[in-house]
């Protein structure tokens, strides 16, 4: 049978709405990684106070957090359980079945380290950057899955959902240091400086998300900063600043840790309706796509289907309402090409930076905010833009046989 | 069933396997499309020197011309039957099948075309530009295939394809043109004007093909432009510079049509090696990935499946086993990252100058070549990128509720 243009205008739009709803599908998964990610920051958190205080602190809290944990990772399970594997495949599917098979990989080492860390036969410091690796790449996940929308406005809210994700794990990762050092009553030269940086990158992904996040989001954002306590300021300023912080350890830590998980929730809260907006943005662009396919295949339903056959002369009317249907989705998919080309750059741009960062932290012990550091100073020497430094840098590792993750 | 880690690094190869297996296909409708444009092109020569003559040339050859096409539109439509329309999409399928409608309906007009052709009924301008309308929608088929890839060698090849196709149109425009000019004896200024564009504006495509292509395709190219005549390069002279030809007018026309047409044939050979170079390429990625994956599943064959329960702790040579698999899949992948994005970013951009252009030659009744120096015109006195000038230009024009294609 030979196809005709009609089948190819419905073909379109039964490709668009099935891509739009494997990014439902995404959105939802990303919600599930969310959730994981923030009781597993809060685990980090625990263990940190627990190994800190010589096990002295919070040792019944941990199995409470590991149960946490669980009951996030099978919400995860169920969403990729929803994944259909062996049939149609989604764009990107290969790199997003990749960093799905490294986040399941990395959910596998929990037990060993949870039982390291119940036995106190691990370091603090070691412990911590086994849990950040975990959220590492689980935050990876979410970047992958934002790559994998052909829609701007969809686009448009994964990436402002990254970037706060982002910006949220740094915090976490403040408040575990923290409370690891009050815990200890003591904060080296190096934990300070560590802080400072963790408190200046946080500041850079909430500048990114504001680009990108809609205004209810932003609002809510607002309100939680304002809400920002003294307290939480005075905190800051003695860990950043003091080698040995007055008061009893556990008291002041557990208050540190009390303050600091009272801001990370309250990110959680913006966090839940950035997905809230991104679900709800999938679900409209759904619909509207849907009803546009019902309306397409009424005008189809009213067009005389001709002759085939190459030679047929097809009477000028019906070839100007073919050729009406035939432009009317062009122009419904290409309205969006040129913001989507945009964002497209912007991700393509972050992952080569997010790249760089990991090859320089995997192989040079660099932390997150350093590595960042680092890439910018060079961009600034160099008077050259950051991806352009981290591209640089990606090729040179490439024929060094380095690779980055 | 809960899923491991190890079952997302097989669908990860899978689906890596599936889009190179599209991308194949992909290559194949380009290779069909390429053959289509060609006849497409000398058909539209033929009517112009029919319709220059006043019907006195080549009225015998229409016909054949039109059979040609016909051939050619049936390997087209061999390639659509087999893409699968209901089962498995491809990335980018609902833009990709807009497109195919698109070329589908432009065919469809071709048979009322040529009957105005035949009975003279017509103007050589205006038919030129119908059968050029047509080759357009074809070359936007082949541009949305290049955006399919997720393969940067595969990518880089499509670029190569896509950039030669669009130079050899140019130079099909330029024979179409000439042929309508020595036919009618006359050549006025907008013409000199039209012809000299054309013939910069193929340089800049071949230019781009240069920058993609691999080694053969710029050998084989390199040889076809030193077989350039003298002669050759005579009659774009006068065509270019005289307003009256020497000569029988019938003569010259189809000695300037036959000396075109050997070069366009030579272009073609090129685009033929150009064809083979992208299948051939799809089929060693699928080749290599498909060795990569007998390795893959030895490997996973002789790792023993843990209880999948969370809270099991995995021997330690087990979860490194794991683990190397689960990097081994992610490094094959990220390492074509850096390319890819750079790739993306070009295709991006040149997407939207393409666009750009159309919105010029659709609304303003420009040409291509007075389109492309519309842009860089502007591009050069506000000292910006080409494409960021386009992207202005798109984002005005939506505005003004006007649409590009």
């Amino acid at each position: 049978m030979t196809l005709s243009a009609l089948d190819f205008v419905l073909a379109s739009k039964r490709s668009e709405i099935t891509g739009l709803q494997q990014l439902l599908q995404m959105g939802k998964l990303v919600g599930a990684v969310s959730q994981l990610i923030h009781v597993l920051q809060r685990e980090r958190g625990t263990a940190n106070i627990y190994l800190g205080s010589q096990g002295k602190t919070w040792g019944d809290r941990l199995s409470e957090r590991a149960l946490q944990v669980q009951l996030a990772e099978q919400a995860v399970s169920q969403q990729l359980a929803a994944l259909d594997l062996h049939g149609q495949p989604m764009a990107n599917a290969s790199r997003l079945f990749s960093r799905i098979a490294g986040v399941l990989h990395s959910l596998s080492t929990l037990p060993s380290l949870r039982a390291q860390v119940q036995a106190l036969s691990i370091q603090q410091p070691d412990a911590m950057s086994r849990y950040s690796e975990v959220i590492r790449i689980h935050l990876a996940l979410v970047f992958e899955a934002a790559d994998t929308s052909g829609d701007p406005s969809v686009s448009r809210a994964l990436l402002a959902m990254f970037s706060f994700m982002q910006g949220k794990e740094l915090a976490a990762q403040e408040r575990a240091l923290g409370a690891a050092g009050f815990t200890a009553r003591h904060f080296d030269e190096q934990t300070h400086q560590q802080l400072l940086a963790l408190i200046v990158s946080q500041e850079r992904c909430f500048q990114t998300f504001t680009e990108f996040a809609d205004p209810r989001c932003l609002a809510l954002w607002q309100q939680q900063l304002s809400a920002d306590s003294s307290e939480f300021e005075r905190f800051r300023r003695i860990a950043c600043t003091r080698a040995t912080p007055s008061g009893e350890a556990s008291d002041v830590a557990l208050r540190w840790f009390d303050v600091t998980t009272a801001r990370i929730d309250g990110m959680k809260i913006v966090e839940d309706l950035l997905e809230d907006v991104l679900t709800e943005c999938c679900r409209q662009r759904i619909r509207d796509a849907e009803r546009a396919g019902e309306l397409q295949q009424q005008e189809i339903g009213q067009i005389p289907r001709h002759d085939p056959h190459y030679a047929a002369l097809i009477p000028p009317q019906l070839s100007r309402s073919v050729l009406e249907l035939v432009e009317q989705q062009s122009r419904q998919l290409q309205a969006q090409d040129a913001e989507l080309a945009g964002l497209r750059t912007t991700l393509a741009e972050r992952k080569v930076v997010e790249r760089a960062k990991g090859l320089l932290m995997q192989h040079h012990g660099m932390s997150e905010p350093q590595a960042h550091k680092t890439l910018r100073d060079m961009a600034m020497n160099q008077n050259k833009k950051l991806s352009d430094i981290a591209d640089a840098m990606l090729s040179v590792a490439a024929v060094l046989g380095k690779s980055a993750s």
